[in-house]
């Protein structure tokens, strides 16, 4: 072998005897080692570098959001590296179980050698729920509370430069913006949609209206359940009330990309859908794993640490359990769920939608 | 071989050809098939089959608990049944995939027709919760409010018969309440500890107060701090305090019960208190499961249903939120962490607690 | 609420109440109860349930293949419903340690009582098996050896009916012997690709013949290695070779079809090829749960029963062991893997290619 | 807070700057950047801090070990440390989806640039290997054939350092092996457990003898194979052939070791053979998920690189799969289970086995 070669070698190409020399147990300098401190280190840092590659993907999907028309080809990327970010995301819950190999007992021994070191510090962490796009009004009071003296201002000016940056949910919310389908030879998504939703609640209300076994007064408390629902249903098309909602934070996506959205959820079965339709599941999927870790992270804290102070004075367990229900970012696509006709009521397409937009091998063959 | 064994064969052991009878699709009775309606139906079924598992275990642990002693033999085959329980969860939880393959768009085509048949009529489901020990007080809530109607006499009487009799949680506190270990020879652990936890908090006090590094305005600071600390963990050896917690219902266990878990918790290094940690452990486990279960549960109902009023007028979504956090069995084990003392600092037993309780091999070999 | 949905309940449209009667274990009728039968009837009836799902899975997607022209929006489907079939093989896997949580010990308690039941009887999975397209000669071999006394005629008949029936893998060979790409506007894969390969080939022999860091014997070496790797690789352009391989039993694909999913797995990242690309990727992680599951299975089996003979006069563990090696399906698509160049030596895809097959999103957005 | 406190932040703690500095991708150096290489470098890092935790779990077992007498309380630390590193080995399994997310073709714009580094040449595993205790003539045979170039000296040194101490499987035959129960107060187990053997085979050749349902002709059959049966459960108790098969390599535990693992699976009900039981079962464990290890990753390796010949040189896939068969370090464990009698013909223990060595928590409490 070349002598080139014999340098790229595996321990030298993975850095391992660097790697090998990061975990300096803090008790074994005090003189009392706690065995478990090293699984402790250990933990984190396997946390830590899969944060990185979380964040390597993430990038490489922002740079092909900055682009004004995205190519199929790249929202395949896309895909591909959102499944990857998710298959990670599965090994940070999974590893959680490794974590709790360690007693509370356990903990206590070297616990107070880290304050106020915490758990809570990761700036990776914090780049990645930004980069993912966290609401700015979230972090900041997050910020002003606990973590004010937690970092340093090199990490800060990392922070707040990723927050003047579009994150996913941006990209993903322009992207949507300006989607073709929606207003496509004739065929405007928004008007049919509504007429159809209008004419299945009626005939809902019809069939029950008609139903001889049902009672009168059945009828009344009925009606009066189906007229709450109606309004809840048709205000999706209100303009107006989206705005109010976005104002309030109940809503994040603009009152286009929120067409488009639905768009592709009722029409997913279309090829040219089939990868935006995939796009918006991972998104989801992302947000599920991300929630779940948060869950289980504050299910494990409150065991390890009880509902005392966490360490570095950061908020524990009761911080923890409020973020699991207000920081979402993807939250609009779960809701539309209940906005969904079933597939035998939703307005037809044009034929040319579906003649132009989905490809048949068949086609090929026939031409040749 | 055998006529009889003949008979014996797998397929009529375990009564497939019946077994593979039980799906019958409403969408095909009614002319429009919806694919995904037979996993639907299978899924469920496999979680009832899965909670037919459970109860089974749980029934046999319960009648072991109703005897006056548990034999160190009992406590390894209740052991080994929680964790099989708890290995049983597990798979309840990864489960939660398969059904997630199902699109709500998919799900909306057959969903009508299960009105009002709901996900939350499962008897079993509340059989386990009963068993497990929730309170009465959180079922009946529910009862009243949302499954008035869901159940039929029969069923009823079921759960009711049930809530008469002993739970995992009366079981467990019942056998804590008995322990012997808390006034042995000479030694009373809650004198000892309540000794212990004073002097290492006057200690730590001490330490920052000496600190020359720290500022007179910081060592305020840190003392007030440090007088809250100290005042909440000196409150649990008010006996008084903790009826009042009980009678809130912010605590459970009795008060003799409760000084039994932390010794078990903090001595459990010693062999005599290793089964009985393993047991708190696994309980904490299994809660801990169920409460994930009942997570993902909420977040995949969120999806399929979104916020609108689940199948059967079942509460949906915002329901299995509350449940969450409410309805908690053995949250006492997990909060009695915030009142551990390290080991270096745990008061010594007595030497014929160890020297009784803690057996050798190398004793055995030394007899012979 | 009307008559009709009262009937219409969440325990009689699961059939709850007879699918909890089909737990009938032999011990209790033999006055000795086993308590591990009963997890050992429900975890395999679950098992058939699981298999029930993955059938009827199966079973449309080979409707769909059936088709002369598969319509991109069926590839979606069919995709899907593999990813459903995985997702189920996943929880098979998973469910194992539940199993494990009965010791041998346990087993032996009724494991007499079984003889001559057999976990091999099962006829879904033996289906299965079959649907998949595991090879008939395999197959035969398999029930003279053993299974000649195991099933009941109507079972036989069930099993050689599927038999008949083109299978999973006949129909995807098919499908991919219809593949349009392979000869398209002028571009002729087969020979283009052969082209680059010599020419890559050529190119790595250069490099370490030019370099002068090598010494001549090295060099001699690595030429004579060099020559084998050539000659491995450039066999795969030779028909009559693959025909050899064929009727050796070790490569099942057609030439052309063979051809086809290397293009494939080389143009993956072409919008055109995404979906067939998931497709071939979908079957070899079937086959892989499929393998593991045995694999796992095979591990559970020598720990529960020893190198003893299985129950029912199965074949046990050494026929467990064989199978994980000789019963591939889908292994052509991996061996595959060897032939790739990587992406920069890759010829060329003509325009027309690129254009008529990649449709873009700005496309449309341009026409407006 | 103090100035010490200040230092002490999670950043410098886990040294995460110098962590996240460990990625050096060579592709990006060569200018052309292979996205996956990333991916690549750190998921072969994370291994790498699991081996380290592995190994550090590991020596102090070792260690424990090494002491004349393991007093219960120690049993019960080796326990858990072995149920931590299997949580982490199923880490190390799940993990492996992660990398999977990259394909073939993707390895491949890489994969040139790694030659002739090899995924074989972790050190940390192969000592991993060693202090478990794999045989020292695999190891060799391995070594001679293919490492003998991929390892420097400094490495060759810590290998074969840890060659030389003795191996978890060497402690735990030596422990086994002074166990003080095989002949306990004129209880002799073998002899015993031989009577016990030959009681039983005799009444089950017994009851098929007897059983007129059954014709001459099947009896005879019947009774071949019993006989069969009935030698080969008998040879256990010969001396000479367990010294003929310690020979040959198909049995590792001394006789007597072999003895007292037979008898802790048989009456591992008994309180006092409750964690030698565990500790026997997580070995068992441990070694199951080391072969799944092993099986997932040569999959890995052939669906990656196809059959050609692995990076470095290395044997690739089939070299993986022939260490799936050989290299068993615990599997006389497993083989046992042919030995095993059900709980109801097993020899009774004599009384003071039975009273000196389980303790009762009731017996206790009768004392105040």
């Amino acid at each position: 072998m070349s002598k080139k070669n014999k340098e790229n070698n595996y321990q030298d190409y993975l850095r391992i005897n660097d790697l090998l020399n990061l975990q300096n147990p803090l008790s074994e300098k005090s003189g009392m080692i706690a065995h478990e401190e090293m699984l402790f280190i250990i933990t984190h840092q396997v946390y830590e570098l899969w944060f990185k590659q979380i964040l390597y993907e993430l990038d490489s999907i922002l740079t092909i959001f900055q682009n004004d028309y995205i190519v199929e080809k790249e929202m395949g990327v896309i895909n591909s590296r959102i499944l990857r970010i998710i298959e990670i995301q599965k090994i940070l819950l999974d590893q959680i179980t490794v974590l709790e190999t360690m007693t509370p007992l356990d903990f206590l021994e070297f616990r107070d050698l880290l304050v106020p070191a915490s758990g809570f510090q990761s700036v990776q962490f914090r780049l990645l729920e930004i980069k993912m796009g966290l609401k700015s009004s979230d972090r900041i009071f997050f910020e002003k509370q606990s973590y004010k003296n937690s970092l340093d201002s090199s990490q800060k000016k990392i922070l707040s430069k990723a927050e003047k940056k579009p994150s996913l949910f941006d990209g993903v919310n322009n992207w949507l913006n300006r989607m073709p389908f929606l207003d496509f030879e004739g065929f405007k998504f928004w008007d049919s949609y509504q007429k159809a939703v209008s004419q299945s609640l009626q005939n809902q209300k019809n069939i029950f209206l008609k139903d001889s076994t049902i009672s009168l007064q059945e009828k009344k408390q009925l009606e009066k359940e189906h007229n709450i629902s109606y309004k809840n249903f048709i205000a999706i098309f209100d303009n107006k009330k989206h705005n109010v909602l976005v104002k309030n934070g109940k809503r994040r996506l603009s009152y286009k990309a929120m067409q488009a959205s639905l768009l592709i959820f009722l029409y997913r079965d279309e090829p040219v859908l089939h990868l935006p339709f995939n796009l918006l599941t991972n998104l989801i999927d992302m947000e599920k794993y991300l929630t779940s870790w948060r869950h289980l992270h504050s299910q494990m804290a409150l065991r390890m640490i009880g509902k005392k102070i966490g360490t570095g004075g950061s908020p524990g367990y009761s911080y923890l359990k409020t973020t699991l229900e207000n920081q979402k970012i993807f939250s609009d696509f779960m809701d539309l769920t209940s906005y969904f006709l079933p597939r035998s009521k939703l307005p037809k397409l044009p034929r040319n939608f579906q003649k132009n937009l989905g490809f048949y091998y068949a086609r090929l063959e026939d031409n040749k």
